[in-house]
């Protein structure tokens, strides 16, 4: 194809986002060329300073604004409860929720020997502490439900025990509005096990 | 949602990607929070540069490099005829083909009454200009095949027919690997009337 060279690398890049292959980069890359001047050049800006106005905390591990971290700086509702996640992603779905107004720890990584991450590789050390500092008395596990967040709750789990704190998971069932017909049976024969009274 | 400011901002003209709405910006997002800081600044760049590399020929039409037009300035092997499209990209799906190798003129907005776009916004001096200049034997009108297409491929019939040259559309039928069953009656009426021997 002989698109200017400019034009390749836009599409090269923007083959970067995740589930964006070539016809979907080829098709941002020529409607980005019908945009203003401007419109290009603020992408550009707010793209550039990324690295330099978002960070994670060095505590919690969550985004922060370059000045403060609105999850260790602020107050926690509920102060003696935290919950561990895999990314600072997960936070957000977790706060729109409301459900829960506690502290939040970032793993970064999960167990994954495909990968290459084993125990030495996922840093358990700072939780500790701060849970400690924190004198935390509920840990909340709020891993995926997938090989390697089962094999990373258990593993957390193990490593939390002798710190005197009560460790709990997600529950497992069924999600909200689905249908029997449509729900797997790994998910099913959780929903029976983890059944309840009401 | 408490995302730091400059990840809400980077949302925000992510979500200026055709398709892209909250949920798929706000994937992107954080993908590119985790890439490296070197891939996140190239991306930067070359979106910055965007402008001032990529160029519209003022001849043609097509995009070019900020030194030649690839099509303008190369030898064309069919150089008597030349196809009207309605966008620079069309040009690249049409060399892609490899049926066509003569001159190409990006006509870049169709009539279009909705959007109050009238004859008189169609700028047809310059493709009468080159027609003249390049002594033009054909022109292929190869517009999409849409209400703003058929009409404008209508208008530019008759402001072309005055000087003397070939006029054709592209052929309508069925596309090609199609079943029956699930093309449009208008498209299977369009084939009827176009049939061919064979």
């Amino acid at each position: 194809m002989n698109y200017p060279e400019q034009l390749i690398k836009l599409i090269q890049v923007l083959r970067r986002f995740p589930g964006v292959g070539t016809k979907s980069a080829e098709r941002f890359a020529f409607q980005m060329l019908e945009w203003p001047e401007h419109q290009v050049r603020e992408m550009a800006t707010v793209i550039q300073a990324l690295p330099d106005k978002i960070d994670h905390c060095s505590s919690c591990g969550c985004l922060k604004d370059v000045d403060k971290c609105h999850f260790c700086d602020g107050q926690r509702a509920n102060a003696k409860v935290l919950c561990i996640v895999s990314s600072p992603r997960d936070v957000y779905s977790i706060e729109e929720t409301g459900e829960y107004r506690g502290h939040y720890h970032v793993m970064g990584a999960l167990l994954s020997p495909m990968e290459g991450i084993g125990p030495e590789q996922l840093t358990v050390a700072p939780l500790k502490e701060r849970i400690q500092r924190l004198e935390i008395e509920e840990v909340i596990i709020a891993l995926d439900s997938t090989l390697e967040g089962d094999a990373t709750s258990l593993f957390l789990k193990e490593e939390l025990e002798p710190l005197n704190v009560t460790i709990s998971r997600l529950a497992f069932g069924l999600p909200m509005g689905s249908s029997l017909d449509y729900v797997d049976g790994g998910t099913l024969a959780r929903a029976f096990s983890g059944r309840g009274h009401f």
